[in-house]
Formats: C-alpha cells, structure tokens, sequence
C-alpha cells in the first residue's frame, strides 16, 4: 500500500486509552475517567425534551441543517450559555461544533503547517497535544502555577518562538491540573494576545463547574479586538454523548470554521441540537448547573480531605474550586506510571501525569478525579493509593 | 493576526452555497438539492425508537462511548447494511463516523501530504474535491462513460502519477452524474488496485437507492486483500440529520481511523447511535429501503420522460436506474452558470457542473435532482428549463 501522509507518523495511539485496557476488574476504584457523573445527567428531562423536539420540530429534526449549527440553538448558546461566562455576542459568533474536541482540530487544521509552534500550559488536556501533533504542529508548554499559565514565561515563549500560530489554554479547573487562571492574569493575556499579535484558543468546558470560590468571567469576555476564540461545551454541564460544544469567536472567524467544517463532516447533527434546543426551552439550564456544585462540591473536599490524610509528606495537590480533578504533584522518585500498575494490581486507578506533557521527563504527577466514585470509594481508594505511595521504591 | 496554515488558502467557499443564497423566491422548483425526500424519513418509527431508546438504554445514551461507535450498532451495519451490498465482515471491520463526508475527510488526513494525487472520477462528489485540497492534495480525474470510470484512463492516470495515494470512486449512482461502474470494471479496479498496490476509498452512499436495473455488489465485495475501503451511510436510505456514516475496512486501518478520530472529535454522537439501534431492532430496515424505490422510480421516470420531452436536440442526459440525480450535458456554447442565473429568474433551480470538476472548462454540464419535486414540478421545471436551454444565445 502507498505510503501514509508525513503527519500519520504524529498520531500518538491514546496512552490512556491502552492504560484503560488493563482495567479489567469492575470491583476497581477509579479516579481516572474525565467524564461528569452518571447520576447527574438529567434523565428524565432529557427524555420529555426529546420526545417533544420530535414532535414539534418533526421531520426538521431528521433533516441536513446549517453548517454552523441550528439558528435556534445558536442564539440560546448565544444568549444563555456564553452570558453566563460574561461574554455579549450573538448567534452570529456562534458555530456549533461535535464537542470543543472539534474546535480544537479544526483551528489546528487552519493554523498549523509542520513544524508551526503552538504555545499551551504544561501540564495540558493531552487530546489537544494530539490534535496539534496530527497537523506536525510542536508543543511548547508554558509552566502553570496556582493561578494558572504564568504570564512572564509565556511572554518568554512568545520571544523564544515569534512565528508561534496560536496561545491554547485552558483557564477554569484546568485539565488536568485543577487550577484556575487568576482575573488579572486572564486580562493580561488578552493584553499579550493584542500586543503579540496573536490568537488565543480559549478552551473552557468546565467553567460552569465551579462548587467554591468566586466565579471569574472567561478570558474571552475582556477581548475587544477578536484576538480570543472560545470553546465551549454540553459535555460536562449536561450531556457528553450528545457530542455538542461550540466555537464563540468574530463572524469572519465562524466563516472561516464553516468551510472547514463543511470539508469534515458537513453540520453537526441536527436531531441533537433540537434535543437540546427543546430540553433549553423546557427547563432552566442556569438551574439544572447549579444543582450540579453540591454534588461535586462534597466529592471534591472529601476527596481533597482524603489526599490531606493519606498522601505522605513531599506530595503536594491542587485545592480544586470546580470541575472534576485534582492534580497531584508526587516525589521525584516516584513514577506515576509505575504506580498506576501497582494501583490496578490494588483495584483503584487514576491517570498517570505523563501523556499532558508534550516532553518526556514529566513522571512525577497523578491525576485524580472525584466525579465517578462513591464518597466510601474516595476514602477507600485514596488510602490504597496513599499506601501505595508510602512504600514506593 | 498570525498567518493561517499553507492548507486554509485551499479552502473553497462552498460554489453551491453562494449559488443557493440566489434562491428567495419560495415558490422556486428546486432540482439543486442533493437529499433525499423528506416525506421519505421514517417520521413515526424514528419517534418510537427515539422514545423506546433512551428508555431501553437510559444513561447510556447520554454517556462517552466508544471512539469507533456503539458495538450493537457496529454489529448490525456488518451484518445487515454491508451483507446486503454482498460484503462479508464483522464489526470489528466498522467504524461509525458523522456521516461518509468524515469518512473522506479522515481519508484524506490519513494519507494527503502537499502534493500529493488522488485520482477520481471527472466529474466528482464535489465535498470530496474540497476534502482533498483541504490537505493540499491534487485532484486528477478520470473520464467517465455510461459505465462509470473508464479503466484505460485510471491506468493511463496511475502510469502518469505513479505516487497516487489512493482512488476515490463513487460506484453507484454516481453524485453528480448517476451512473454505475458495471460489474466487469469492478473486478478490474480490484485487480487494479492490487497490481498498483494503491488503496481503493469506495464512497457508497446511494448503492440501496436502486428503483432498476440489475443490483451489483460493492466494490469492496470483490477485494480480499484489504485494499478496498467502503463508506455507507444512513443519510440517504433513512435521516440525513442523524449525520451517521461508516467505514468497512480491515482491523488495522479501522485501528488507523480510530486514531484520527480520537484528535477529531473523539467519538460519534452517542444517542443517535442508539436511536438508530433501536430503530433497526424494531423494524426490517431491508422492507423500509425497498419501499422508497416506487417513489424514486415514479420521479425518476417522470423527469427523464420531461427531459426527453423539453431539452432540444444536442442534450445527452443518464438514464438513471437509482440515486437521486441525473446529469444532462448541454450543447458546448451553453454555460450552465450562467443558464442558473436565467433559471433562478424563472423560479426554477438546478446545479451547475463545473464545480464537480477539479479544472476548470466544464461548464455545459446540469445536475438535475428529482428527489424532492412534486411530478407536476417536474413536468413544469423541465419545460421552464427546456425553454431556456433553447433561447440560449
């Protein structure tokens, strides 16, 4: 057979995906998935909004539909979703995208030729690092601190790298660290974008997650000038295998998007979006959120509780306010994917830090989330861990 | 702004869509678009299964599921959609993807450097045109005749490029020209591939679609060393907005695809994979494609009748036995862009064919949908065009 394309060599094969693998006893505790909790999808109300989308929309709903989305959908996401983060806009700047994982692709695919510098924090969510690979983009990851991507060293990337296509971050409970981006750094990287000259990927799915803490309005709400593209999503907040997220960004970029996408797959799904539509019309989406934090907010301290009891002396962990994970930052002695097997050798599994970095050298971190498992399984699995810990060799 | 990728410039804008945004005039017959007939969609039973889905399958609808689709759905494309095009494999051979456009797009990714020839019909699928500069591939076509692509030419076109990738055929019911490869240069393109050691991207959307003739097995069913790769698609035979299509590979490019879709978009929408599941367990899918063949036979007949009837003397046209279309070549001095433009001031709309070529100079071709007219729409939009066509100067 003819030779692959030079970027095939790029894919990695998910490191995770193979890890996931060696679960194979459905007694272990895991902390590893990076999806919301089974229990919080809105079942029953998902149920009546799809059936009446159905049958008030009817065969609107089974038909091809716009490239960019759904109007209707468009201008909730427009009017609810992106002013709830504090971003004014309308549906004009919105494209419905399969999740904000396509956003991601698709501005790699407009910017990235090989060898182009994309500028992230590090630790970063790894299918970005994936999607920049597959267009032989190079990573360069900027050190994160307890108030996020620290702006100094990326002003030193941006010297280091002055033909680099795009700044991508992630500002609220970070995947995979925890952490959140503070105000005055968010305002200065819109400064950095201007004065630089270039674009920032704003990818943010967990910032309605917040259970502590104040809420801080998205990168994308101090960006006069169209240099910030925003990412959101349904995934966490509702309903991950709608496979349903959004591109905010200036009508020239949305049109830009939309050729793209028309290349790729043509339009979103059209029943989804008027599943959707109808369960947004139904019910209040800002409720139904709120009702999410108790829940993530007892998982998490108790979780966080836990790793304080249980982890020895020399580790050091995220204080999370929101989202699914903490982050844990080991011993340099330890490697974390050393651990991980030991860990499913004990029944409790988590995400080794290793595969969020674009360099190797990384094996030290442990991410951890507290979505899935049961308050009793955070106990127990955190002191299987925190035993597994002490003894390591 | 940082400079877009080499790639962006080879985006084209949609011709089509600039050419629909012409059509206000809601009383307009339409021929131009390619869907199928929307009182064709299953509107009831898909509402049942919808309802009996979530209900059957619960939180599972809503959840993550797997990067190359839901097993059960896998399972019942292998055994029923692929055994029915004569094709023998299990579901460890599919992967779902959004629609057969992703499938193109995922192709291209897989195997496109800069450069690099794809050789198709001419003239072609006009979303896998832009699919293929999208990775700044080059187009080279191959003739066509009443038979579908001429092997001569492809071999002439392989000893010209010797480093083609891959051959992109639409065997059945050609988009845009509706004509069908005969069994014999099915063979021979196997045989073909296997000599020329290059893969075989068969692009397969209408193949159930026939209302004549005599059915002929894919292409796909003629290869046993994996060198051919089929996309279907449940748009055409039952809900284009459910944008679900598959891959029928071997394992290993199926691993391949997975990857690439893994960076894209991680995985197909879960809850219209199991509406469709549900759909095909509740009703026999083989009776529901055979039912729309009158309806298609009924327009079809009609149009083609109309067009013998209306278009003068120096017109050729296909005698389509399935599919959606038929593609008329006018007289060489008539440029069908420009015919557009007088048809559109005469409420009656058609696509041009130039831009189902990837060179330029082909401007007396007509792709003619019969799908979503009414017969009394047929007979008069013909004659309108029929009228046109004779007082072109």
């Amino acid at each position: 057979m003819r030779p692959l394309s030079k970027r095939d060599a790029n894919f990695g094969t998910s490191i995770i995906r193979e890890m996931f693998s060696l679960l194979k006893d459905p007694n272990t505790i895991s902390f590893a998935g990076g999806e919301p909790a089974v229990e919080l999808y809105p079942m029953e109300k998902f149920q009546e909004a799809s059936a009446k989308a159905l049958e008030e929309f009817g065969r609107t709903c089974l038909a091809y539909s716009a490239t960019e989305g759904v109007d209707l959908l468009r201008d909730i996401i427009a009017k609810e979703r992106m002013k709830a983060v504090g971003v004014t806009c309308t549906k004009d700047n919105i494209a419905v995208t399969n999740g904000s994982q396509q956003g991601i692709e698709f501005t790699a695919k407009m910017f990235i030729d090989e060898g182009d510098v994309i500028i992230c924090e590090g630790p970063t969510y790894l299918a970005s690092i994936n999607a920049f690979n597959s267009y032989m983009g190079k990573t360069v990851q900027v050190p994160i601190d307890e108030n996020g991507m620290i702006m100094e060293e990326l002003e030193k990337a941006l010297e280091a790298y002055p033909s680099a296509k795009f700044i991508y971050t992630i500002p609220d409970f970070q995947n995979p660290s925890g952490v959140c981006m503070s105000l005055e750094r968010r305002k200065k990287l819109v400064e950095i974008a201007e004065k630089h000259d270039i674009l920032v990927l704003e990818d943010n799915p967990y910032i309605e997650l917040r259970f502590a803490g104040e809420k801080l309005p998205a990168v994308k709400s101090f960006d006069t000038k169209g240099y910030v593209v925003y990412l959101g999503s349904f995934s966490k907040i509702a309903v991950p295998g709608a496979r349903i997220g959004w591109i905010c960004a200036d009508e020239k970029m949305i049109e830009a998007y939309g050729k793209i996408k028309q290349a790729s797959d043509l339009q979103p799904n059209t029943i989804t979006q008027y599943q959707l539509i109808k369960f947004m019309q139904l019910n209040d989406m800002d409720a139904h959120i709120e009702s999410l934090a108790p829940f993530y907010k007892e998982k998490g301290e108790r979780m966080l509780a836990a790793i304080e009891r249980e982890f020895p002396e020399g580790t050091q962990y995220t204080k999370s306010q929101g989202g699914l994970f903490t982050w844990v930052t080991l011993p340099k002695h330890i490697n974390a994917s050393e651990l991980f097997k030991q860990a499913v050798n004990n029944a409790v599994a988590f995400v080794p830090g290793q595969p969020f970095f674009a360099e190797p050298g990384n094996e030290n971190y442990m991410r951890i989330s507290y979505s899935k498992a049961t308050l009793e399984q955070i106990d127990e699995g955190i002191a299987r861990l925190g035993k597994l810990i002490k003894e390591y060799k």
